[in-house]
């Protein structure tokens, strides 16, 4: 059932696992406010990948290649923790920072559903999940900016390396199907490189 | 499989769905302490209703109807914002804040496990269901209410409508399937629209 | 399928929900910082062993024996309970309380995969959660002690109790089933017993 993908899989379990160790070792010379973001991040992610990996939590697509929406389901706690510290960042009141991570919640977890389901109801969830994340986005983008220099910087970056993902979403077997699960598999995995690791790096040596 | 529930499922999904969209709107123009909860209760329920229409989380009750358990599943986040949402207005300790947060949640959680199962051992969950829901009023209910002229109203109306929930569910075929799932899914739109959107309404215009 | 460890677990069941009244009522009466830990990590642990009583979350171990996985899925919410505690009491920050719960949670999800996962392959998520587990122990016990006269005795007791869960999973059909599945839910329940009911009252009536 699985197939050339699952090689993109083990390489992203490795790759957040190291990327996991980096972050922790980073984490006892330098405190920073806020929880490690970035080791939780790596973490959740590199266990999300092993059980891709060993496609434990699959359904099959129109076009009979496996969905791993498992993925979804670790993006909730993952990409929650991701938003949450760039709002901590940038000087959010707590309520804004909650609603901020309520958001992306829910947009993973209609994600998930999209994903789950099969059928052309799937749009349904992918809507639902679509205006979850753009009110994120909106909440994220507005009010003050003064706090850090380069907070203009990161918060394009996210919005723009973000909004790949339901792009990837569209066009993947998840979607209307016009690239394949190991491609797909290539471009999420690139994603969650940029989108977790070097945006992580990037963080601690130049913004935290 | 499903029936004509299904309107009343779809039906709901459209209320939530606007009632997110008032919400949201209102939430622009006026800040209020904590959360937009009302928004973010909306929002989670019209998620709730279009999983039910679609049928997609569903077993079969012993009377041939089928129980849709999903309903309980996002409960547990919609319900708890609107009870630590209530314990904030009430000027209630951080502290008291999460302890009703946690027996909501773990009403919820033991209410999809009594409408998860459909042998008769389902009042085991019911019965720890209900502990928890007693312990949420309890503190909810109980110390000292000086803070707004208008929390012993609020109060005795969560107390009453809320506790209208478990007596449609015993009646149901989740229980002991007096009333068909077609009069369940309307009782219990009539709740939620209540106890959601025009509670909500009434917070926001009145006490907020 | 469930055999006499049914009995077990109904003990358990019992047990704990003695202890949750218990905790209750000594809660009604002294008033500590932080929620009435001890009350919840009983009440949760008293819903767990009902659905392991019910057997209603199974996969078949290789050996035959019946694995019940719902167990590391309550333990997320009530080890985070107890361990967040745990740190609350030795001062630490809400950064470093955070990061503790994070840590248990993951033990605790990766603990559930691999004892969900009944292939070799669960050794992966057998590894993922020793090592949640292991940092999760590293920030709970390194840092300042002052705070309480007896956080060095608490931390010790902790580290060595808890790290006897791991021991009996390994032992188990859940690992190479050296023991058999009665065995292991009684070894879980003397563990579950000293580590949440007999550690609960110590805290409060000694610590607290």
């Amino acid at each position: 059932m699985a197939g050339e993908e699952t090689l993109v899989f083990w390489l992203g379990s490795a790759g957040f696992g190291i990327a996991t160790v980096i972050f922790a070792s980073i984490g006892l010379k330098k405190q920073t406010a806020g929880i490690n973001a970035e080791l939780f991040v790596s973490f959740i992610t590199s266990i999300s990948y092993v059980v891709m990996a060993l496609g434990l939590a699959i359904v099959i697509a129109p076009n009979g290649d496996p969905i791993y929406w498992s993925r979804w389901l670790f993006y909730i706690g993952s990409c929650s923790i991701l938003t949450t510290d760039v709002a901590l960042l940038k000087g959010e009141s707590s309520r804004k920072i909650a609603e901020i991570g309520l958001y992306t919640g829910l947009t993973m977890l209609a994600g998930f559903l999209a994903s789950y389901v099969t059928t052309p109801e799937k749009w349904w969830f992918f809507g639902l999940s679509s205006i979850a994340y753009i009110a994120m986005l909106f909440e994220l983008n507005r009010g003050e900016l003064a706090k850090k220099a380069s907070m203009p910087k990161i918060l394009a970056f996210v919005t723009l390396t973000w909004s790949l993902f339901p792009v990837v979403w569209v066009l993947s077997p998840t979607g209307f199907g016009v690239i394949n699960i190991f491609v797909e598999a290539i471009l999420y995995g690139v994603l969650d490189l940029v989108t977790k690791i070097i945006f992580g790096l990037y963080l601690i040596f130049k913004v935290k």
